[in-house]
């Protein structure tokens, strides 16, 4: 059996060929029932990566954005994302990606963050996060005044959410809108410190959980609690145990 | 005297080299009068631009984001920012650019979007648009409700413009925060239609001003009228005519 990495390369691999081909052509894009956008793109590679899933591990289960849950039988489970970001995607921004993770018993034990147009893959298994092959390191930030935080964009946070995640942002050095996953990368390399996000769904969140906490940070949900697949899609990622527990704190205080 | 592009493409080629060497390293941010970041690469930048165009054409005014306004002689002037999207830049996110534009009796003539970590360069001379030198075109999209809207940040918009940008986001086919520069750029090669934002100053838009027109699209202030050095910061570009005639029918009708 092949480690994480080398197979979630292969994976990589075939995903990036098949959205570089659709990058900036014209697509139709169909509306999901969430109201999120999808193209032929996300399907093709969601359908590539789960063929070659079950050719070489036909008793791993598998999790995708697309095409749902094929239950496994060895507590394996491969957590796919086709295109993180397909908003990006669709407007020809090349800052979207496909997330490939893997739970053990439910856990998120390894994860890839690969963004095909930009090159770069993070990565994350037993324990050691790498960009591109290379360790990487969150930064030394320790509270929320110094912090840079992001977030993909004010539209998914429903109801008071707005207001927690606002009386969060109000309080940070630099506040940026935008990333998807990318956000996530520049967390696991130093370059911000903090990303708040709601609404968000199991495979947006399962994969990049193992590179944030292997660089360094902290990945939970707004209480606190480990992520799971039955989370509530309220995410926070800390370049630090430091910064994190004051994020927690005031995310919860707000509610 | 050279033309407008292999002199602009001279001058973003050292843009770019200083760019790329201080792109995620790590930076003393200072932050300037306006509440906005600065950096050395922004600094060593504007200066290596004014230097070389002093040297190369010494008649002509510069006007740029960090060191002011240098008053020509020949009516032309060069306008410049740095890095278009500092916070971009010193959040290690590659979307950000040096803008340089040609004014002739203070109307804007010729423009570069450079974006050097991406390899991109989105170009304007002598009504022709070009990205890495070849023609692009805005999309046919033609009304609001078919748009695929983009704006840097909602934090831009002050008092009621927050609203009035509410009200045209609302109605659109898709909406995205974040891009900067980078958004004209999708703009004039088609990939989306639409971006509304306030709070710019006129190194922001009147280097971009002649890409989105000579690439079939349309870029005025929020009432309809052209962009000059004393607009007021309030910027919407479409892919047509009619969507622009559209959108700033919108943008009026709300204030």
């Amino acid at each position: 059996m092949q480690d994480f990495s080398s197979f979630a390369r292969l994976l990589a691999d075939q995903a990036g060929e098949i959205a570089r081909h659709y990058f900036r052509q014209e697509l139709a894009i169909d509306i999901k029932a969430d109201n999120s956008p999808v193209t032929r793109a996300d399907r093709e590679i969601e359908q590539c990566l789960r063929s070659r899933i079950s050719i070489e591990r036909p008793d791993d289960g598998i999790f995708g954005e697309e095409y749902g849950e094929k239950v496994g039988r060895d507590g394996a489970t491969w957590v796919i994302d086709p295109i993180d970001g397909t908003k990006s995607f669709i407007t020809g921004l090349p800052l979207f990606g496909t997330l490939i993770g893997l739970l053990r018993g439910g856990v998120p034990v390894a994860g890839m963050i690969a963004v095909p147009v930009l090159d770069e893959r993070w990565e994350a298994e037993n324990g050691e996060a790498r960009l591109n092959g290379r360790p990487c390191r969150t930064s030394r930030c320790r509270t929320v005044a110094e912090a840079c935080l992001y977030t993909t964009s004010p539209d998914s946070f429903a109801g008071p959410d707005l207001a927690t995640f606002a009386g969060l942002a109000s309080g940070v050095r630099l506040q940026r809108f935008g990333g998807d996953c990318y956000a996530y990368g520049l967390l696991a390399s130093g370059h911000i410190d903090l990303v708040v996000e709601a609404g968000l769904q199991p495979y947006d969140y399962l994969p990049i959980v193992p590179i944030v906490i292997a660089a360094g940070g902290c990945m939970t949900d707004w209480q606190g609690r480990p992520l799971t697949l039955r989370s509530d899609g309220r995410v926070v990622a800390s370049a630090s145990a430091d910064l994190h527990a004051e994020a927690v704190r005031k995310l919860a205080a707000a509610r």
